[in-house]
């Protein structure tokens, strides 16, 4: 068994989990992000760690990607007929998630205890790890004010030019003993096709953890979220421009340097490879679009394929 | 206009609301029961208090006389799996105003505001009142020892037999101002054909109600939760015998005594009638079963002709 350690956030995020949890031979453990969580309702709403849940037990609607499938929305329309903004979608099934997350933190459990049983709950086979107990939320700023990442994603639809991003509660931020050993541990640590500065940093910003991939003596490998120079869901292209990074393969390079070895780019982005090579991280072309079960597992295979070849050359050198 | 102020708990005390609610002339208050507020997942559930709304909203399910129509059952599904006693059934629809009243009363709004605004968004004509913002709730002694009232009354369905009663927070309960104000300026009181010792006696033992009724110069009828002998719902009469009192129309007598100048007996009750006199009120015998909205308008027009009779009467003497 290869113990790998995925950093994970958003739909990119669970589907690379889903293709490394379907091999054989991988221990796999998610690192996951939680400065999307926000309060609806006076509930506690995860949606990156329920994303990830719903979808490694196979509970996922997989014509939108997120969400539970067989879903009813009843529990919002009363909520919306009691007078509540519901922009924010949660279903029923949701909804019970919700319920019993926000009355085990009530009682004072640890939220990473609370995602952990939960995942047991749904099914999940791999381990789901939150980077930190504390509160860290990510903030953005608008021509219209600080919103919620919600707000921006979900409420306003991404329309919003972004003019700066802000992790609010990072400083006092601990790390889980949890991801430390996650990354301690790993024989091969992976970072998915997620948003770099939404799904990623979040996880990253959390004091010790960019420290111990820094640290880690294994193979690292980072998958673009970068197709052809566009991202294939999400805003990760528009706010990186609006930010003035680099809006492709090689702003992903950037953010990654010291952190990851390999920059795993699709085939449609090899112009960007010398490029990516010069910011100190190798690149590998291959086809990395995960369209169904058969992409995510071909993509996981490859990856720690790369894993194996990075870990094999060590061993020479 | 007649203000009428009715005291309800259970599905009887819903109906009489509903047919008062229904009758042109009536300007109805409705004090109802929280005795069997309880907390389920970390919510606020108030079973009684949502009957009467979802009653009066013509919302709720009329098969079974409780929850809504067109309810799933989603929410509680994963909770069941999250390991979560779900023998309190509650749907998805019922789940929203759960989650709704719960974040009202973490906010700190009153509970007698939160029913007040609920009812009014769900599209309840009359003011539904509760007798104390305090959390009062009827405990049962049963042989396997003292137990909740939803416990006794939905997990366990009436089954143990009753040792005792108990109101625990009942010393230390305040009346709601407008509870009191609801009695002080009724031109008409009812108590409804609920149960007399776990839906009416919560409200009369909040400290000042059963004196605002004691002093108050205006008609007081209640109506008996018996026919021919027998409650039409719930354990009333097995909860009544099992604590030594008398299980029928007379032992119903006996609870209102100083309370309520008339009782409103079936038909088929009408050989109580010296007896119940006995007790010092006057029994009316009407058809008093209420099977549909016929019904519920029937009896409450005959309850407040009752009502006009005696503040007709008074005025002579």
């Amino acid at each position: 068994m290869t113990r790998v350690t995925l950093l994970a956030g958003g739909v990119g995020g669970a589907k690379m989990a889903e293709g490394l949890a379907a091999l054989p031979g991988v221990d796999l453990t998610v690192i996951g992000n939680v400065a999307d969580d926000d309060e609806f309702h006076g509930l506690w709403v995860s949606p990156d760690i329920d994303t990830l849940s719903y979808s490694l037990a196979g509970l996922i609607d997989r014509r939108q990607g997120w969400g539970v499938a067989d879903e009813g929305h009843r529990a919002l329309e009363v909520l919306a007929r009691l007078g509540q903004d519901c922009w924010m979608s949660l279903g029923d099934r949701d909804f019970g998630l919700h319920i019993w997350r926000t009355m085990r933190r009530m009682r004072g459990d640890r939220p990473s205890v609370i995602a952990a049983d939960a995942a047991r709950a749904l099914g999940v086979g791999p381990r789901i790890v939150l980077p930190t107990d504390d509160r860290v939320q990510t903030r953005v700023r608008t021509d219209a004010g600080w919103l919620s990442f919600q707000e921006y994603f979900v409420r306003e639809k991404c329309a919003p030019e972004i003019r700066e991003l802000r992790l609010d509660g990072i400083e006092a931020a601990r790390p889980t003993p949890e991801a430390l050993a996650a990354i301690a541990e790993a024989e091969a640590i992976v970072i998915a096709p997620s948003n770099p500065l939404v799904s990623i940093a979040p996880i990253l910003a959390v004091p010790g953890i960019a420290e111990g991939l820094r640290q880690a003596r294994v193979p690292r490998i980072a998958v673009s979220p970068f197709i052809a120079g566009k991202v294939v869901k999400g805003p990760a292209d528009r706010m990186m421009a609006a930010l003035g990074l680099r809006a492709d393969a090689v702003g992903v390079a950037e953010r990654y340097a010291g952190l990851a070895d390999v920059l795993v780019i699709d085939d449609l982005d090899s112009a960007h490879s010398a490029a990516i090579a010069a910011r100190g991280l190798h690149p590998e072309c291959r086809p990395i679009l995960m369209r169904d079960q058969g992409d995510k597992q071909r993509l996981a295979a490859e990856v720690l394929e790369i894993a194996r070849m990075l870990a094999a050359r060590e061993e020479v050198a």
